[in-house]
């Protein structure tokens, strides 16, 4: 392609992008195709010679983009809310361009330091400890298994050459992320070694079934080896009694990790703060900025006190990735499994400096005010209830019916077209979940959800 | 941002790229910074209050580009050459703005899909059985690392719940790729069940000494559970002989992984289809579009025979992810260790289209040409020899000297910021390495970089 035809079609999908974003509502928010419907209007075979640049975007509008369920729309309102902002995205589009790969300081200098960079503001602004060393992984389930791996290595450190050994326990709750679970099955420790503690009526862990499970493991000769607490937990946004746990994990020589995926964003406004105490104490916290903190994704954090552990417990350097050692040029590709590394650190280093820390908390502490309004409505109707606490921006509710009617409700919003809403079951029965985290979404759209529900409900 | 500064500065940007992409050898392509020096020129906090995307484009000018090492550089013939296409950046563009994580088909059903006919228009242009499963990871370490997870359920289901058991055994050669051993490590297998079989004098594994291995290991009590061949090793692009190896994988039900992240890529040129004898016995492989098949990093295509037993190993499905049961709506989480999945298709899909299978052969074959013409004159030249066979587009040479000799030329080179190579030890000596993979790379830069090798020999 020309420099002028790269100009021409660069120019076409900025276009598309910037009509796209100022116009966020116009299509569905859930896709309307059925399974198989986009697959069976494209040719069975690629094409045997290259195709016009103008015939491929045509494509993308006529035939992708209705298959796409819309994650920018502001009534995407269900699993977590978030939002590809627009500095975001050109800081991802730059990076695509470069193409770097920093699995060594030398292969990529700018990839390895503005990643240290970023996570060191990123660090300060949510108050998390100077000394913490962090990388990006693509997912938050990467970064936990990471977690699990150097909990395992601290624990028993021949786990590197003579495999997991049997016996090793996780613990976390009923509330966390089937990803600590994956992560379990993923380093060898299995599945019958993750213990589920119960959780309070807030959906919080409890620390005295959590102690009382490792008391448990260990009259059984078994080995206690990571306890994954979750701040802002998926179904409920629950926040676990960090401070409790990390004194359990203290008194154990037990490695913490806390999975702060979604909610850990919120630490940029101080007055959230408190739902984060005691994560200073933990081994290891992942925290997403592509969920709430309006980078594309994907980029999630993660950070470590320890990552002398999680080096020892991956570090293999071939011969021909062999460098100098020099102690400020980190190779990044020693801290885990993947050896490529993407430059995502520089949407993150873009959105951080577009909007600042103080207009990041703001826009987040907006989304929480919406929730809290939607809360208050919910609460002062009584046709319906809410089922959780309302710490953040997560609204879990039903109307007091059957589990049927509250997974009606759910389906008329749904195929209304304005509104994607999710559902969750806590204490066995279904509950619909409203989640708010996108950067369009304002006061009418909540307003609007709320409309539409009480309508569904009849 | 408004629209309308979003069109400003996505048009500079655009620009930006379109001017780089035009002179990819304007700046020296190893990266002439000292370690710490990007971080030392940047703030130690990140700013209170947002900044103008206009100094944030300057900054990056300015700052990270002179911390980059250019991987778009014509002169970059270190690991592997590897190129973000026009089209591939235009689709990771339009990836980035729709923001989608495809966890479930109804979440993003165009990520799902598009995935699924990608691969599968990939399948049929590199001859691997139609009938063969395929999804898309950021890196062919996490790849390999789901065949080894894989492998091992296979061997033994228990391990989802019981753990990895001690003495499961996987096999590749002396020339593997690290990821191979840091994906047995991960997976609870251990380094000391690691087994690095030794190579004949072109760098293969040794069927031989794999079918000995096995035997020992049986012997001893252990379950042999994967082999990974390799076609297109990191250090010689040497082709493991698959055919005779999936021969004894048959034999002794073993999964057998195929690792062609690189060379994977050149079956779409028929000619070299002998190099992947073999494969369509394998249990699984992977190959990475984002290196030598024009697409901008990540996405690495991981095929396999059996996706049953990647599911049986990984699928866990959260209430808050429940969906309707349809066999045309596959849920793409279930196939591994991370939930999230960004919109990794879009781009791979463009660049097949707008290259087309031919397109996309002959520039390979190009670099294999350019290669094979830089083999020719290195057998020519009394100093120098060749340490390796060059099936496809590296070249593996030493002069005729001491390694140190050899590791001057190296530095000599890589000095002068029109040539980055890097080396690698072979049977025991430092070799000098040419790779050869990127869109801007002619016959001119690889004659200048022999001229600069051959100066620097003195």
């Amino acid at each position: 392609m020309t420099p002028e035809e790269f100009r021409r079609h660069g120019y076409q999908a900025i276009d598309w992008i910037a009509d796209y974003l100022a116009h966020p509502g116009r299509y569905p928010v859930l896709a309307r195709v059925a399974p198989g419907q986009l697959t069976d209007a494209l040719p069975a075979e690629g094409p045997e010679r290259g195709e016009p640049m103008e015939t491929i975007l045509a494509d993308f509008e006529r035939l992708v983009v209705p298959a796409v369920t819309h994650w920018n729309h502001p009534g995407f309102m269900a699993y977590f809310g978030i939002s590809a902002s627009e500095p975001g995205i050109l800081g991802e589009l730059l990076a695509t361009a470069l193409n770097l790969n920093g699995m060594l300081w030398k292969s990529a200098p700018a990839v390895t330091e503005l990643e240290q960079v970023a996570l060191r503001w990123l660090r300060q602004w949510t108050g998390l400890p100077e000394d913490w060393f962090g990388c990006i992984y693509d997912t938050a389930s990467i970064g936990s298994m990471h977690a699990i791996a150097a909990a395992r290595h601290a624990a028993v450190p021949e786990s590197r050459t003579r495999g997991t050994p049997q016996g090793l326990v996780v613990y976390t709750s009923e509330q966390a992320h089937s990803s600590i679970e994956k992560g379990a099955i993923a380093v060898g420790i299995g599945q019958d070694y993750v213990r589920k503690t119960p959780v309070d009526s807030e959906f919080r862990m409890r620390p005295d079934a959590l102690a009382a499970a490792i008391e448990r493991d260990l009259a059984a000769g078994l080995r206690p080896c990571c306890v994954c607490a979750t701040v802002g937990t998926t179904s409920t946004t629950s926040v676990d009694p960090v401070p409790a746990i990390a004194e359990i994990c203290e008194r154990y020589a037990i490695w913490l990790h806390v999975d702060a995926a979604y909610a850990g964003s919120i630490m940029l406004a101080p007055e959230f703060r408190w739902a984060f105490a005691g994560c200073e104490r933990a081994d290891s916290l992942v925290t997403n900025p592509h969920k709430w903190l309006l980078t594309p994704v994907d980029c999630s954090v993660f950070y470590t006190r320890r990552p002398d552990v999680l080096r020892a417990a991956f570090s293999l350097i071939p011969e021909y990735l062999r460098t100098a050692d020099d102690p400020r040029a980190v190779n990044l590709m020693d801290y885990g499994v993947p050896l490529g590394r993407r430059f995502r650190a520089l949407k993150l280093w873009f959105v951080m400096r577009y909007f600042g820390r103080e207009g990041l908390a703001d826009i987040l502490r907006e989304h929480v005010r919406l929730a809290q309004e939607l809360a208050r409505r919910i609460d002062a109707d009584p046709r319906f209830a809410r089922t959780a606490p309302t710490p953040f921006s997560v609204v879990c509710f039903r109307c007091k019916g059957t589990d049927d009617e509250n997974r009606r409700i759910q389906e008329r919003v749904n195929a209304s077209g304005e509104i994607f809403m999710s559902g969750t079951v806590l204490n066995g029965r279904f509950t619909l979940r409203l989640a708010i985290g996108n950067q369009a979404t304002t006061s009418a759209h909540v307003e609007r959800a709320w409309e539409l529900v009480r309508e569904a409900a009849g």
